[in-house]
């Protein structure tokens, strides 16, 4: 047998869109690429059902094409999740889920022992291990997407808190009056700068008639997200230009505020409003400067995301490998909870 | 000789207005006191003379009364510093301190290893091992006194970060238009929530005639400070009352950042003003729970500090034991800088 590090991941990533799976090969080749939509309010078991479905396509299509056996299996989930017990808990963009023991229902199906980290922290870790945040030991990571989010590594291990949903970097308050998040809390970052708040800030413009710009595109296209306001900034629409302005004043206050607590190397900034918009890198780092220690403002960088999409399919290379052996993390061998090594795992 | 465990260790503490020095016994005894005022605008010099005089008058006393001999000296000072190479960077409360070299300074005078730490750490891990945050991996404690301070543990060991200045939880932004900080930054908890803060906005509300309540207390006391407006708040003066609200709004909201971040059992936050006015503490509590995760509200606890000012005393006795041997830290014994095992030290 190959050695452990030469062999490839069976890697699976879904979130409220769509589920994707693939072989990530030892040298971060992603092959044999599977995608479906999730449909997630046809509930946890059918989505659970695609899943398998996707890795088990993957894992054939892996074999008639004459590719070594993955090792192991890791799964990319939105948080909040368990990764110690395997466990999805109550992700906000998957409808019923609650407390899903995703791990025991695939690892079976796919005859792998499989692991499960948040989304994030496997961009995070992918980005720190092959990535903007290569030779650091106290990367961040921020994704202005559809929502805010994020992951951290501290002294070169995952921040993951005592419940193991630590790096939320969404879901710092940075206007203490400003608007409700989708998670329920008041002045959080992702309520003014993710891809829904400018959507629902570039509705209420046109319906006010603020955005004549805004308003065209929109009648040509299908609803109204943070892509087309986007557009109508990058043509000049001043009302859409000050929602954005205003979103990148956040984000730059953000890495301030992580700044300030975690002390980084390097904060990297992913998703794809900000991909091909430098001006939005700017107004970040012009705020990060206004309210980051003075002595850590040139010490840290702010980068744009070195990986793009596979980011969260690539970064379960590492912690596949990693996890191997480690008692701590539930591997889906068993039906049983395991009772976990891990110190900082909950208790109940 | 007898087991290190059992020996007491020689405690500095010092900031912009007080110099404390103390023998800390294995029961956490503080013993053979001294204490003088700082006056920083003498210059370090004059300062590290003021102190090592504190800290060899101790250890006079503590001969004369036949205690044991210390096993080593800890020196808790003020933030940014660097706890490797032993150097207090910029304090913005000292007047002309950059990059001070402290324990080559100290060490040699009292004639022990001498190991630096920010007060700040020093208290959360005093919290920690003996008050309110015992028997947890993840604590984050908050002082809300002149400043906003603070420190945290992730999975048991103090957060330091890349260049050791992280953890200072009164520098996140959480009024992204809010004032400005004694720090330079915008927004930040401690430029709406610390005393001096608080004594800003009082003087502010008797210039404009708006708190008869406060003038009249003016009128007999030195000067408007946090704890003036504290009173005239407590004696049920609208405005004062107002004041104190919005800054204990900022701590609750601090609070909910705090753990969407970093995921913590319990935060402990002390200083003065909050000691007793446990209607501070509900602010606090009720913001945090309208802005903190659902599923973490009922988990973390947040508690006033157990331990009373000798926090950054006592602290020291643990510090001091765990780095006893450790080559990570400069203990002073030699005036060449040290080059340091830890891998998230500065390497510059």
């Amino acid at each position: 047998m190959e050695h452990p590090a030469e062999r490839p991941v069976l890697a699976i990533d879904f979130g409220g869109t769509q589920i994707r799976a693939a072989l990530v090969l030892p040298d971060r080749e992603v092959a044999c690429r599977v995608s479906v939509p999730t449909h997630d309010e046809d509930g946890p078991d059918a989505v659970l059902e695609r899943i398998a479905d996707a890795a088990t396509a993957v894992l054939a299509e892996a074999r008639r094409d004459g590719l070594p056996e993955p090792l192991a299996a890791g799964i990319s989930a939105p948080g909040p999740l368990d990764p110690w017990r395997g466990r999805v808990l109550t992700p906000p963009n998957l409808a019923g889920w609650r407390d899903v023991p995703i791990l025991e229902r695939i690892a079976p199906v796919v005859g792998l022992r499989t692991y499960l980290e948040r989304d994030t922290n496997v961009a995070v870790t992918a980005e720190w291990r092959y990535g903007a945040a290569r030779g650091t030991r106290h990367p961040v990571y921020i994704t202005v997407s559809t929502g805010v989010g994020g992951g951290a590594l501290v002294d070169g291990r995952v921040l993951r808190g005592a419940d193991g949903t630590a790096g939320e970097v969404g879901h710092l308050v940075v206007d203490i009056d400003g608007p409700v998040c989708g998670c329920g809390g008041i002045g959080h970052v992702e309520a003014i700068a993710s891809g829904t708040a400018l959507a629902r800030q570039g509705r209420a413009l046109v319906e006010r008639g603020e955005s004549p710009v805004l308003a065209r595109l929109a009648a040509s296209a299908e609803e109204i997200d943070a892509e087309l306001v986007a557009r109508a900034a990058d043509s000049g629409d001043p009302a859409c230009s000050a929602l954005l302005e205003r979103a990148w004043v956040a984000i730059g206050a953000l890495c301030a505020s992580l700044t300030n607590l975690l002390d980084p190397e390097v904060i990297v900034i992913g998703g794809s409003i900000a991909e091909h918009r430098p001006r939005l890198f700017e107004i970040a780092r012009r705020e990060f400067a206004r309210r980051a220690f003075p002595i850590l403002v040139d010490r840290v960088r702010i980068e744009p995301a070195a990986l793009g999409p596979d980011v969260s399919l690539i970064g379960l290379l590492p912690i596949v490998h990693d996890r191997i052996g480690d008692p701590s993390f539930a591997d889906g061998s068993s039906a049983a909870p395991l009772v976990t090594a891990q110190q900082g795992a909950p208790t109940s």
